[in-house]
């Protein structure tokens, strides 16, 4: 199968995890720019112990293999902060775009993600999903404004500040706008600026969600009503999350995990595992899929009883999606199939 | 606002929908094929008052207008059957791939779902559906074979018949295979015929979900923790339904309700709007998206103490999606928001 998933990662818990390779200090994560219109300087409140370093390049699109190195511009401060307002601008907006990339290979883009992308002067997003958009796209474009993982509060700023400063400008994220991403943040970040989504005809492109990427990995895990769950506690507390899971484990859902896994939150994967297994038997079949449209990509069909001890292994971290079946969830030719439900009316 | 939303439609409630129109009586319905390998005849148990008229049709790709009318064709039976099975076909099997469309129409499809197409020797899916495929790739195919709202059953079983025959087989529907649609089907019917996936190369070619489609054109309703829930009893027993919303809606999921309405289950409808506003205030915004993509496409953002009343208006019906916010959704804008959490961390 030449299927891949990704846009699993929620972003704000992909700098959570990198603090946990940077160790806990505080460094200093700032923005260097050329061209842009309004970089502010910024750093990720990542979590409790630490910052993350990290930092942010800004290109003309003839220069297309524009990483950055971390801890490099001007100011910094303690959390990422919007501070132009709309009264800064003169010029008649341009347009903003949320444009969802889909697994992460330009096989997995809509036609209208790449036309939306072909359609923008500037392309903002964090490297690695900058990366994935075809050289043909990110040429014709004006400008890319990337930074590595972190700081999407201050990217998306950046993206609406130059929007207000006449630019015709996509935001881009791997999976959906809407899953755990950044489609609210903009108009979030819109709102606090004193600017409306009408003012710069803000739009969401839908991409292909890691729940779908991965289900698709799978076989058939996701045919009947399913819930997305981010074990993430860095926006949600653990326990409304821990409440949300035993609510929907008792009930015949199956359960996409994002964000299972990271160093510095080890127990909420064991928590999550051990509520799972207070409501279904340790047989059930849950699919796990790393790292997906990568070259480590990495998939699993195992059980709920064996799921927990996978928390150690490089198959879960960060970038790995869990599928855990249903009732009546079953595992047939390497595939993990859950009925919708036809064999209850029709003969075959 | 260009987006559009589709994809909304299970199947096997489209059938239940069809027969609230066509009457209670139970008809003939067969299929008729002029180059298919194993068109079985077939009538849909759509449910509990009779069964609709339908038909299929079976073209060269030069025939491109292929629409059926209904009740043509051979012998029927009470129950769509799967009759052959592996050890009736001697040729080497071809592929079978189950290509999500995503939102209904070309530009929400992925790259890689328009060349699994374009791939294919045959095309096989739900009239409206093969109707949504661009020409230039319906015209490449040796053979496209079309059946109206009914016999889900039979054309995926046709579709398996023709790749266990020797040839490349797209079996398509619009949102994602996984989702209330067609991918575990295919694969619980090869089992039942002796088959293996393996054996097809069988392949899942994600798309573009309804709720994905319909929180993009609502704006950010679906950012944090979500599910999706059908109304259909069709499939799935109607107090499990119950159970399921009672479950969720005392959590803080946002809720992507599928096949919300028709005549023949009004009451499933109104139960619903109960349970959800005994666990969440009546002015908790909802999204309503109407025929996206579609002629009579239509938008309304309420509130679930009005959400009742929309069942008996145009805009709620087998093609309608609806999203329920969480106790965070807010609408700003004319967009539901729903944020993430951002706010509780970052100073914007």
């Amino acid at each position: 199968m030449s299927d891949a998933c990704g846009g699993t990662t929620d972003e704000a818990d992909s700098a959570d995890e990198h603090d946990a390779d940077a160790g806990t200090g505080t460094t200093t994560c700032g923005a260097t720019t050329d061209g842009g219109t309004a970089a502010e300087a910024a750093e990720t409140d990542a979590g409790s112990t630490g910052s993350s370093a990290c930092g942010a390049s800004s290109s003309g699109a003839s220069d297309s293999d524009s990483t950055s190195a971390c801890g490099g511009g001007a100011s910094s401060d303690t959390e990422e902060k919007v501070e132009a307002t709309v009264d800064d601008f003169d010029a008649d907006p341009g347009r903003l775009v949320a444009v969802g990339l889909g697994p992460g290979h330009a096989e997995g883009m809509t036609a209208r993600a790449k036309s939306s992308l072909a359609d923008a002067e500037h392309i903002v997003g964090y490297t690695t999903y900058i990366d994935l958009i075809p050289d043909e796209i990110t040429e014709q474009a004006d400008e890319l404004y990337d930074t590595p993982m972190c700081g999407e509060v201050s990217r998306t700023e950046e993206a609406i500040d130059r929007a207000l400063a006449g630019h015709d400008v996509a935001i881009v994220g791997s999976g959906d706008p809407n899953v755990y991403a950044l489609a609210g943040l903009a108009l979030e970040i819109l709102e606090s600026k004193g600017a409306t989504a009408s003012m710069v005809d803000f739009e969401v492109v839908p991409g292909v969600p890691a729940a779908q990427s991965c289900g698709a990995r799978l076989g058939a895990p996701l045919v009947n009503d399913s819930v997305s769950v981010s074990l993430s506690d860095h926006l949600t507390p653990m326990e409304e999350i821990e409440s949300r899971l035993h609510a929907v484990a008792g009930e015949g859902f199956t359960i996409t995990i994002y964000n299972p896994w990271s160093r510095k939150r080890r127990e909420n994967w064991e928590t999550a595992c051990e509520i799972l297994r207070e409501h279904r038997p340790d047989d059930t079949p849950v699919g796990i899929v790393h790292g997906a449209g990568r070259d480590d990509e990495a998939v699993e069909i195992t059980t709920l009883g064996e799921l927990e001890s996978y928390g150690e292994t490089d198959l879960v971290d960060m970038t790995t999606t869990v599928v855990v079946g249903n009732e009546d969830t079953y595992v047939w030719d390497g595939r993990m199939v859950t009925p919708r439900g036809y064999e209850t009316k029709y003969d075959y």
